[in-house]
Formats: C-alpha cells, structure tokens, sequence
C-alpha cells in the first residue's frame, strides 16, 4: 500500500511499458503515459522517466512540471530533453550510461570486420549462387579514430585494441596517456587526424559543439579508403555532405545505425548506395536491454528513495556526464 | 647465370603464375607447369612448389618424379597431397603453416559478429529500404568450440577470447592448461562437448581421422541456437547431414568457406538457405598473401640450398605440422 507522502511518478511510454517495474510501482505512484498525456501526467509529478527516450515530447509538456525534481532517460545520448528550460532549471537530470557499452562496441568491430571482409559483397553474390574469390582486408594495424571518448567510446577503443587496430580517441581534453585510448586528439583539431585512420567512429554525444562536426571539410580530409562509422547520433554527420563525399569517393563506405532523421526515410539515397549499411538504430539493443534499462532507473529511485546520491548524473552544461577521469 | 649443378623446380600453377619468384629464379632451373604438363615438368625435378594448392594433379604425375627431394604446397592444410606414394616416399613435404593465421582468424571472428548482430538479416531489410528494428545478440560471454588446435586454431582462440567470448579446443590430446584455449578436450569426445557452445568452429586438418567428423550426430548435438562455422576443408563435413540438420533446426545458422566440392555447385541448397553465408574459399586470402606463400617458399629454398633444416615440415603419418607444444 503506497502511503499519502508516496512520490508520483510519470513514465513516458511508446507502445511498450517498461517491463520490471514492480518493486518501483510499490513504493510509488506510476502514471504511465504516451506523449499526447505527458502534461497531464507531468502535473504534481515528482519523477519522470523517459523511457520512450526518442520521444521529442518533453519540452512541450514542461510547463505543466510543477513540482518536478528528477528526470531519468532510458538512453546514454540525453539530448532530446536538453531543452533551455530543463538546463535552466534545478531538476536533475540521469542518463543510462553503462548499458550499452559492450553491445554498442560489438557493432563497431563487427562493421569493421564486416568492412574488411566484404561479406555486404558476399552476400549479393550468394543471392546470385555466384562463386567469385577475392582478396580481403585485415584489420590487425589498421588505425581507428574514435571520435568520442565516453564510455560506449572507451567500450570500442579498448575492443578494437583487443582485436589487433591501433585506436587513438578525440575529446574535450588532449592527452597521450590515456588508458584506453592512449592518445586523444582534441576536438577542434579533427580534421588533421582524419587522415591517419582506416576507421573513423562516431560516438560523441550531441551537443551544439559537435553537431554537424562531420561535414564536407572532416569528410574530404579522409583517407578515399577509409570507412565511416556512426553509432552516436544522425546530427552529429550533415547527411548530404556525407552522400556527396561517398559519391567523390572521398571515403570508401559508411556503417550508419543513427540518421538525422527516423526512421530512414524511404527515398534517402543511404539506402541504395554500394559500400553503405544501413541498421536501425540497434547497435546497442541486446537481447534483455529494456531490462536492463530499467535495472539502472530502479537503482537509481532507490537510491533516491533513500536520499543517496543519484548515479550517471549529467552535467546540463556539457551535455552529457563527465567522466571520472 | 645457373651453373650445371642448378637445381630444378617444377612449379604448379594455375592462370597465374607465382609473384616475387626473381631470386628463386637465379639459382634454380625454373619448370613453370599447369595440370597438363606436370608429369614432364617432375622428369628431373629436384623439388615440387605446389602453388595451385587446390590442384589435385600430383597424384597421376607422380610415376614421373625420378629425383624429387622436396615438394612444399602453398596452404597450410596438405590434403590434396597426401596420397599413399608420397607419404610412403622419402620425399620431405612442407607447407605454409603461419599465412593464414590471423585472417582466417579474423574471418572467423566476423561471422561470429555477422550472426550475433544479424547483419546479413539488415543488408536484406536495406536491400527492400526498410527499417525494421530487431535486438541483437552479445557474443561477450559467449562460448566458442574450435575444433582444431594447430596455429589457425590458436589464432582463432586468441582473437575470439581477446573479443569477450569464452573458449575452448579440440585436439588430439587433452589437456587443461593450453596457453590459447586453456581447455583442450580430446577429439573422440567431440559429441559430448558441442552441447555447450554457442559457436562451433571447424579448423582440424583433413585426415582420415577428422573426414565426416561434422555428421548428423554431432549437428545433433549442438544447441538449437549454435551457429558452425567451417575454415577448415568442407569434407570435415558430411554437407546432407548439415543440410538436414539446419533444415530441422538442429542449429541455429552456419558460415562456410569452404566445401566438398569447389566452386559451390549452382545447385547446392546451402546458397540459398536462410542463417547460411557462403564465401569462396576466401577466408585466409588477404591483400598480399599471394607474395606472403613464395615468402614462405623462398624462405624454404634458401634453407634448402644452404643445407639448413626446412620449415614446416609435415609429419607424414599424421597429415599435418606438428605443434611444438
């Protein structure tokens, strides 16, 4: 039985609940709600988790948040609710970090091997039962530049070390003795690293800096053999930049799992073009993620519950949570 | 200029010839042949440099091989010349034990990826532009089974526990402490150890002892989820019983390089069959392994004309190189 002083909790929902949400539910007041809901349920809420955490309803909703002092999203990347006026407020903000670094690492070499090894090209040959050798890439000395040096980063660097490439990072802070990058490059200074790698990897976090960072200039300064990955954010790429300059063959292929615009729509020439994948913004939706989702929002309102601190607090002026190092 | 004291090599090529042969060719009496004229190019041959390693002409040509020495294959595995009058002969064999390593281990560990992250399963969803989010698999934690411990063996042991997964081997000789794979379970005992892998690697050598290993008992035996992937030779399969045992979902997928007959016949099922990729005989062939076997080969000759021990150098009885260990 939920006492008289039990929190209100808004979660905002898609299709799907989250599952898990027992223990919460007990010693709370949940009020699930899709996006047409939110002020509604936002009004007297005290909590509000962002489950459906592509959901761009937050900011519209925000007035009706009267005594709202936390908000926890279902994702690593927070920038659909770093809105002026959450930022300005004194609302804490949480993200998910820690979910998805491994599976997210695993799509990036696993894009990379799907790279070298052509298996894009086996696979049409086998629809047409065609028997055609060819030479392969190895990936073992090959350079990738990591642009992004969170966790999911860090998950990757130190992955594609274990698997044989030499990984440098680009971040905030140039260092040469960092333990999974060993080196990171400052972000202003991109482009004159682009020319070094085999592998350029996307997983920066949005934020007005790096919006946009991959354009015409980043793209043109790659190797015409070089491969571009994106599993942070569509924004972070001008997409018809991108196009252009695999068009040029400026670069040699992309693996895109995140668009400035979801889904794909259906007349993008990404679908179509030779040397680009295309996946759904899955690269990190394990089998058991949405558990583990709510695993982390559980121990976090426990924690709150308890008046600790809360986890994978984000700084609303970076834009994402700094890390310890 | 070759004084009459030049040894004479017969070299079995296929379309193309050898590359980087100049500084063999200064101190040998060089017999470039295909199929049709290797009994004439072995009447008088000292050694035999089987570049075509795929070919299976030695046999019928061996009546002609008056002064042989010598005949080293560019492959690692040795099969196609494993025939009675040689391996009864004093003729040393040799082969290219270390080309291949950490492609083929490379290979293997990106069809592992390929089925975890379903990737052939998003080229055909891109192929019809559509975005249809799945979840996909972890492979951190994951166990791999590699049948075969020689160095193509190891280096897939390697490459996959280096990636997260859990591993072990399958060797003729068990034992516990293997610096690669940590447990090698006795080949005879195959059966009882599928049940517990997720990824079943077949990398043994062709022998009489390892030929139909992969039977309808042991597809039997493995998880319903288990993907196989075969490295190896495609007799180490019986191809029916693989069909069959994928047909009934016995397992869950399989990734093949290589079959009992070459180039894939246009009519074999397994080019059309879902959770199967077919490659050709590629696994290994990266971007300059060509000039890597007459390395290889040179690196033997040299030894060869200076009285020095060769490299490589097959043990006969068993149809392979033996490990140091």
């Amino acid at each position: 039985m939920i006492g008289t002083d039990s929190p209100v909790l808004a979660v905002l929902c898609g299709d799907q609940h989250p599952p898990d949400m027992d223990s919460i539910e007990r010693s709370a007041t949940v009020r699930y709600t899709r996006a047409d809901g939110l002020a509604e349920a936002l009004r007297g809420a005290d909590v509000l988790f962002v489950y459906d955490f592509l959901s761009t309803a937050v900011p519209d909703a925000w007035p009706a948040a009267d005594r709202l002092r936390w908000v926890h999203i279902a994702s690593a990347g927070v920038d659909p609710v770093m809105f002026p006026e959450l930022r300005a407020s004194d609302v804490v903000l949480t993200n998910s970090r820690g979910v998805f670094d491994s599976s997210i690492a695993e799509y990036v070499l696993g894009v990379v091997l799907a790279f070298a090894k052509d298996f894009a090209g086996s696979l049409r040959l086998q629809q047409e039962c065609r028997w055609r050798h060819r030479e392969t890439e190895r990936i073992g000395g090959r350079t990738a530049l990591v642009v992004g040096t969170g966790p999911i980063g860090r998950a990757i660097a130190r992955l594609l070390r274990a698997a044989g490439m030499r990984v440098a990072g680009v971040g905030r802070r140039a260092r040469d003795d960092d333990p999974d990058f060993g080196t990171v490059y400052p972000s202003e200074r991109l482009t004159e690293h682009l020319p070094g790698a085999d592998y350029v990897v996307a997983v920066a976090p949005l934020t007005e800096q790096t919006k946009g960072m991959f354009d015409s200039a980043a793209f043109a300064a790659m190797r015409p053999s070089a491969r571009f990955v994106n599993v942070g954010r569509g924004e972070l790429v001008v997409t018809e930049d991108l196009v252009a300059a695999l068009r040029a063959g400026e670069l040699a292929g992309a693996a895109l799992d995140v668009f400035d615009t979801e889904p794909l729509p259906q007349d993008s020439p990404l679908w179509t073009m030779p040397n680009v994948l295309v996946s759904p913004h899955m690269s990190g939706d394990f089998v058991g993620w949405r558990n583990a989702l709510v695993a982390v929002f559980a121990d976090n309102f426990q924690r709150w519950r308890g008046g600790q601190p809360l986890r994978n607090v984000v700084d609303k002026t970076l834009g994402y949570v700094p890390s310890g190092r």
